[in-house]
């Protein structure tokens, strides 16, 4: 099998190297002229045999958009992209329709696992039709873990819901991340505990609580005992807010996943925030309550 | 009427003016010379009539504990004792049996108004038995703003009601400034809304969300628009953190009040929350995410 | 001055006869002939003298959409047309582009107050070119409280920043009210407080939490003082949607506004929760905790 | 070497029959002659060699002290008690006291693992004296997972730092199991996704979120694809609590840990809320909106 693969970022160079040594050919193509097999797009297409298949591996929003677009003109009828990017959900039914008034096909596949996906595989989520699904299973068998298919891989429904998937997947990885985070400060509030980290080993075995997150942890806690050469700032990737977006839509209850999204978006205004400044100010008149100032009296 | 009053500072002083303008004599007594009336407490006990009522408004805690304990010692069986500062309510039972070992009767009254009290007059809720409560109802009608008495008075219930009701009252107003601020806050993100303070101030009258914590965040910004004065680190006095508590002795959801709690603890914790590091580390370790690093590399 | 008024529910209705009172003309509008002026919207137009004022008052979303496009063929250049339904601002702009395209101007007005505006007036935010809101200004005047104009009404920015004012205001109101609502809970939760209903009327005067919410709570518990005809059940109504989405799209840590929100969604789904199905049923697995079961075994 | 283990429930019935498999001999009471080894306690102590080595295994609280109490009169001097229930860890102090008044040494050990810990070994956190916990290790070196010891086992502390570390298990499994479920909803909500179990199976393996619990919800909905023999009320157990506690005294944000227990309150509720029908109470007075009554009109 050879299929092309457009993006050679940090996930897509690794997706090719797990495909070629699973013996799929592989034709890669990126700007970066370090990475890139071809010179661009139209080399990919000439160098894959019809139908081709052409994995899309881009930043999600206006470069995926445009990447599609291209391959519209590019492919012919009979061809497949995945969009195996981070896209929002909402994107695929307007790139599928766009691929089909060229007679090509469309199936979107979430993709979770990171740097780490090279060498443990990376867990797939895909939306599409049986076909599309059928003629990609090859390549979605070399990048998904070994082991039962079942258990790294799903078709989960038609276009759109492998990334709704992957989607709500990230969520999720909000709240896990911030549980553990609130258990790991509380370890350490009250100066009980005299190795955290310690504690939070003894967790990956046996527990209810292990899982390959702490694991993580931990290994950022060998590492950096205190976290101290971190700052406690954290952005976010987006999908935290599209799935606290599908709740609201949805009607359901999301208090964990939108408290671990309030948790980043307050990390980040450090004492600036207008909102804990009008709660300040409140106090103030009031009670009479000592204000923290900016400005001395 | 004459009686006591232990402890003249921002709330005592002024209930002192406020009781007298209304011709109830008081007896002050205040660690500071330049406000007290006598020299100590037992010069307090002599100069009031038997059977005494003795309002103490000192801080919670060992300085409420103390004032009790040197009460018990100084009054007689008879006297009355009402504790009008911001006790935790379940230190009123142990201060009523020790007063009660003397047959000093004992009243809890919750206090809000703040520095306004002095001239609009302070919300009382009050725990005790019936006799107690009638005994100082003058005291109470003089504190309690003008108008029906019900409606800025109650007899809540048995002793430590009172400063439970208070208690609670703190908890929501948590809530409710935390609200406000973050509408405030909602107001001014997106950049659409021109005058912020103005639509503030326009739903101050007619509008669902009217109040008087309303009126002051209007008086805030008209003091300082943007609170670019203000930091946004705020403290919490305690009785929000009981509420919290409370909520969860009782199986009571308050996802409102404590998030309104948690949003001042991490207000203070600027960029070393210890949860907010673990969150960045995690995301460093399985996905290569940039962090915001606290040395140069 | 004599304007339109199309949709006379429960919020036009009173309007109208609120306008009436301060010798407003108005030529109302409603497809139910009890309450209409005129059998159309073409004799509405008709009755009104040049350049006309029409005041759209109906439920926001396709019907205001099919109100404003049909105003967009029957208006002249010159007209305004005010939505002040409760639209969603962003589709403000493209309703000011539909009638831009005849010449008609556009102005969006977010209205507070309920059932109660008729007698206490409406607060008033209202976004539009400052031309709009000055020809208008008559009729702002006439339905926002006595008063102060600036205590009821503001001309919050361009078009779309009113809806955007009261959609923020009405978030605001969600978490007052879940405040208000923790609060009573938390005061019969532990037995202690013997007279829930008067803690509440007590609160109305003189403490920090008095407001119009708190008032209006008082009234409902005197009118049933266990609320037992009340089904906590709590449907929402939009508005509280797109104030969690506007926090989520513009990085505002919303915890109280959203808390409020989903303790709506919760409210709904009784013991059918399947979030609380999945935490059930995960208890059942790793502990052998009893589940509450829908079937008799 | 031989131990006493007082306690033979759902937990301590496994860890006997896994410290037999060791080869570590155990005499274990129970009040239910169809499992215990001996009459009572003096036999349990009598069966033991000095110095002894005695587990505590039964419910946290009264039932605790009270074993706590039987075994200070009934040891010796240089016994050793480890209690390996769910105490909260502030009690661990005054049961330490009550021994160390007759000599005999204390550790306080949080074992987590269910009912899987007999195949798969627990995981245990301990406080106490370094001479405790060495005297005490080959105990826990059988009932702790195959593998490295710091996997499945830590010397938290001192006394009470081993429960202390098992409640914050606790509360971060909280935040686990809502966050899981929050997703299994949200899966569901908008009817896109025609496999969701086949979406967590597939999230088992490479992906971030793959877990113990994962592997536990994919086991539940095997055996109830629509957890329909489940009802979404959902107990809790007091860790969950004092974790929240231990948030509120230590002023740590636990924005995720307190709204998955707020969560499991809320299950409890039904209709029946009062927060709930206070706000349905106030939309009704404010604005006429429809309440859902609970009576017929």
């Amino acid at each position: 099998m050879k299929i092309g693969m457009i993006g050679l970022g940090r996930m897509g160079f690794n997706m090719r190297e797990r495909l070629r040594r699973a013996d799929i050919e592989v034709v890669g193509f990126d700007p970066r002229p370090e990475v890139t097999d071809v010179p661009d797009v139209a080399g990919l297409v000439a160098a894959l045999p019809a139908p081709r298949i052409v994995w899309v591996m881009v930043p999600s929003g206006p470069v995926t958009q445009s990447v599609i677009g291209e391959l519209a003109g590019a492919l012919e009828a009979g061809d497949l992209v995945i969009d195996g990017g981070n896209s929002k959900w909402t994107d695929d039914t307007a790139h599928a329709a766009a691929l089909a008034e060229h007679g090509i096909d469309f199936a979107d596949c979430g993709v979770s696992g990171g740097v780490w996906g090279l060498e443990n595989g990376y867990g797939l989520m895909v939306g599409g039709t049986d076909d599309a699904v059928s003629r990609a299973m090859p390549v979605f068998d070399a990048l998904r873990p070994a082991g039962e298919r079942a258990d790294g891989f799903v078709h989960a429904g038609a276009v759109g819901a492998g990334h709704y998937a992957k989607m709500v997947h990230n969520g999720v990885e909000y709240g896990l991340m911030q549980a553990y985070a609130e258990g790991f400060e509380l370890l350490g509030a009250p100066g009980l505990v005299s190795d955290v980290p310690g504690v939070l080993r003894a967790w990956t075995n046996g527990t209810v609580v292990r899982s390959w997150l702490l694991d993580l942890l931990v290994r950022a806690l060998d590492e950096d005992p205190g976290l101290e050469t971190i700052s406690g700032v954290v952005d976010d990737s987006g999908e935290g807010r599209w799935t606290v977006d599908a709740a609201v839509a949805n009607a359901v209850p999301a208090p964990v996943i939108s408290a671990a999204l309030f948790a980043r978006f307050s990390s980040r205004q450090g004492d600036a925030s207008p909102a804990m400044k009008a709660v300040a100010a409140l106090r103030q008149q009031f009670g009479g309550h000592a204000v923290h100032t900016n400005t001395e009296p």
